[in-house]
């Protein structure tokens, strides 16, 4: 199962709106005899490639798989189906699949005489598929916020300079993460800061992620603006009122009702519209203004910071308001792990859960 | 000699002006005889411990000693002196002393017949005796700044709330610095807002660090700040001009020069005091506008932040101006550790070399 994580893994990135999914194939005698993963949505299942590497050792063997088999026929036909018709006679699941569309593979599996179980090696397959899994219990994408900052959480100098303060290491795990999102996304303030490109660079075979400007009025946006090359696609979210005459012909545009309180856009809406657009996991790279918008209204799942070991004094913060303004309202995480990066931290934290929940567990 | 630096590490925060300083005697086969430490300014040399624990036995026998043996005839008699007439053979000394006043040990004992040499493990005494060694080659206290911020580098929520941002095991391995430090220092700002105590507690046998409130119009320090109790010594610095008479009788001041520039109390002569007062290493726990003054003064050697995993997006930041306006200018700093504490970081730092200083190596 070790294996078909690591398979999993290697579709981060390419599956969305599906999940990621590995599998391995052992024959009779439990020797492997073929593996796959779902490398791009509406390409073949996991289970599929993995069958046809196999092809008639699977008879009587043990199919490993991350996700439980789907039992629907989508572009793909249903991999449960696909199993019984190898003659596969062991299924090992390691998270059952959360969604109502394809839910019954394993009692499909089970109901024609097939040893199925669930495991091992949950808490693995849960991890590699964190922003699917998520996005499917809550009912939108995925979010997660990256920052950089020096020791003191300056994300700029007094003066506004600020490159660079991480080093080439932490920039390029930057990039990782924006090969493995589905959508990159950033707010009005950014976007006439650092006219950013947001395009995954020095990655082979990535897919691009979908690069979200949001931009209530869409004033921030020049029609040159680098966003909007064909690097990678693009999305202008603005208000429905918006006046976006000036944006290049064919420009993809969202519009979104505007915030309840305060500027901007509504940010549930804005993570509906991602959603409704096969948006399973974002990555919010700010910048301060649009992460506290998202902090305040509970859409970040995880956060990743890249503190540079460096002190500043001065400067714009790395995370502006987000309607905290006493100690008893503070977001408080849990630090998921810290990795060095050249001479810089990655800390990566995840809300921690509600005290309510916790009360009511005691 | 890792014995030797172990015994030695006991002795922090109790020997200054002195260094810690830790030594082991071996016999003339090899086995160990006796052990010692500098355990406070005043007593007994680390030497003349070990030399009584081995009693005869040091005779032919070999001396490792984490700090060259001193030379001179201060309170307690020159250690290489009391060496030789142990009849001691052979001598290890991991650091040489850098001070003019004690050079010469080690030729002293070598003139005498002794067979005597530099090192091993030089990195790991010089780390534990890092602030003297630091202090005797500045010409001033070892500087430690320590401070607690979220991860965003707020001190404190936007309604100047902070207990607790950081847990239980970060406050109390704050009680370990200053229980290691000669003095702690705190600036007015800090003594207004938290009318703090800055004693050591819950710790036996300690040696109470020197409290240094740095009031320079005397206007922060009520007659009835806790800091004032008698719980451990206490320095009140000003300005040469302060009006002090509302303090308690017999309070302790230094009087010193303003800044130059801007408000506040000169940093060097301050520095300058504590050093005449014996004060080896100085704890500054803040705030941070005095933690700004020091690291404008270049006075800051070495860095303690303790990050907890929150988020705030507003309130004070962990470090006010520092003099840096723009990038170039960032205070650039080498990570020495990083350790989790409880659910806090505490990252360690020192100010990278300058940069002219690598470019001249290269
Ligand atoms: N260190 C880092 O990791 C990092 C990352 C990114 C950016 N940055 C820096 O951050 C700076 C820009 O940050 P910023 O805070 O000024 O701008 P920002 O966060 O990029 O954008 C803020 C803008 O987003 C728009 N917005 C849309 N919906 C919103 C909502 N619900 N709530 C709040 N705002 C919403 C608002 O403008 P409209 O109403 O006009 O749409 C708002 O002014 C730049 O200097 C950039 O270099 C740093
Ligand atoms: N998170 C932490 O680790 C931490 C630690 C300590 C404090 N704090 C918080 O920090 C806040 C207070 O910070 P603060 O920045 O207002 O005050 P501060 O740094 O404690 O004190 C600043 C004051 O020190 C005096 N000073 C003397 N010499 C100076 C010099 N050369 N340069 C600059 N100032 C000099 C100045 O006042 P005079 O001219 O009147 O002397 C100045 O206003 C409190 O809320 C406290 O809770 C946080």
């Amino acid at each position: 199962m070790r294996r078909a994580v690591a398979l999993a893994a290697r579709g981060l990135g390419h599956t969305s709106p599906n999940p990621v999914v590995g599998c391995v194939i052992l024959d009779a005698e439990g020797q492997p005899a073929g593996e796959g993963w779902h490398q791009r949505a509406g390409g073949p299942h996991a289970e599929v490639h993995a069958l046809r590497a196999a092809g008639e050792r699977a008879r009587g063997g043990t199919a490993l798989v991350t996700l439980e088999p789907c039992n629907h026929t989508g572009r793909t036909g249903p991999c449960a189906r696909a199993l019984l018709d190898a003659g596969i006679a062991r299924v090992r699941y390691a998270v059952a699949d959360p969604t109502g569309q394809a839910r019954g593979g394993a009692a499909t599996l089970a109901a024609a005489g097939v040893d199925v179980a669930a495991g091992p090696l949950t808490d693995e397959a849960e991890a590699v598929n964190e922003a699917w899994l998520t996005a499917m219990r809550r009912g939108r994408p995925f979010v997660l916020w990256k920052y950089a900052a020096t020791l003191d959480g300056r994300s700029a100098a007094a003066d506004g300079t600020s490159r660079w303060i991480t080093s080439a290491a932490a920039r390029a795990d930057v990039h990782r993460l924006r090969a493995e999102a589905d959508a990159v996304v950033v707010g009005s303030g950014t976007l006439r800061a650092d006219d950013p490109h947001l395009a995954v660079r020095d990655r082979d075979g990535v897919t691009q992620p979908l690069r979200v400007a949001v931009d209530t009025d869409a004033t921030a946006l020049k029609p040159d603006a680098r966003i909007l090359d064909d690097a990678a696609p693009t999305l202008v979210a603005v208000a429905e009122d918006a006046d976006t005459g000036h944006l290049p012909a064919g420009t993809d545009t969202a519009r979104l009702p505007r915030a309840r309180a305060g500027r901007g856009l509504d940010i549930a809406a804005l993570l509906a519209a991602l959603h409704d657009r096969g948006v399973r996991s974002v990555l919010l790279e700010g910048g301060p203004t649009l992460a506290g918008a998202f902090l305040a209204a509970g859409a970040v799942d995880k956060v990743v910071g890249y503190l540079a070991p460096v002190l500043l004094g001065a400067g714009p913060a790395a995370l502006a308001d987000a309607g905290i303004t006493t100690i008893a309202q503070a977001l408080r995480m849990d630090t998921a792990d810290v990795t060095r990066l050249g001479p810089d931290l990655r800390i990566t934290a995840v809300p921690a859960a509600p005290t309510t929940t916790l009360a009511e567990e005691n």
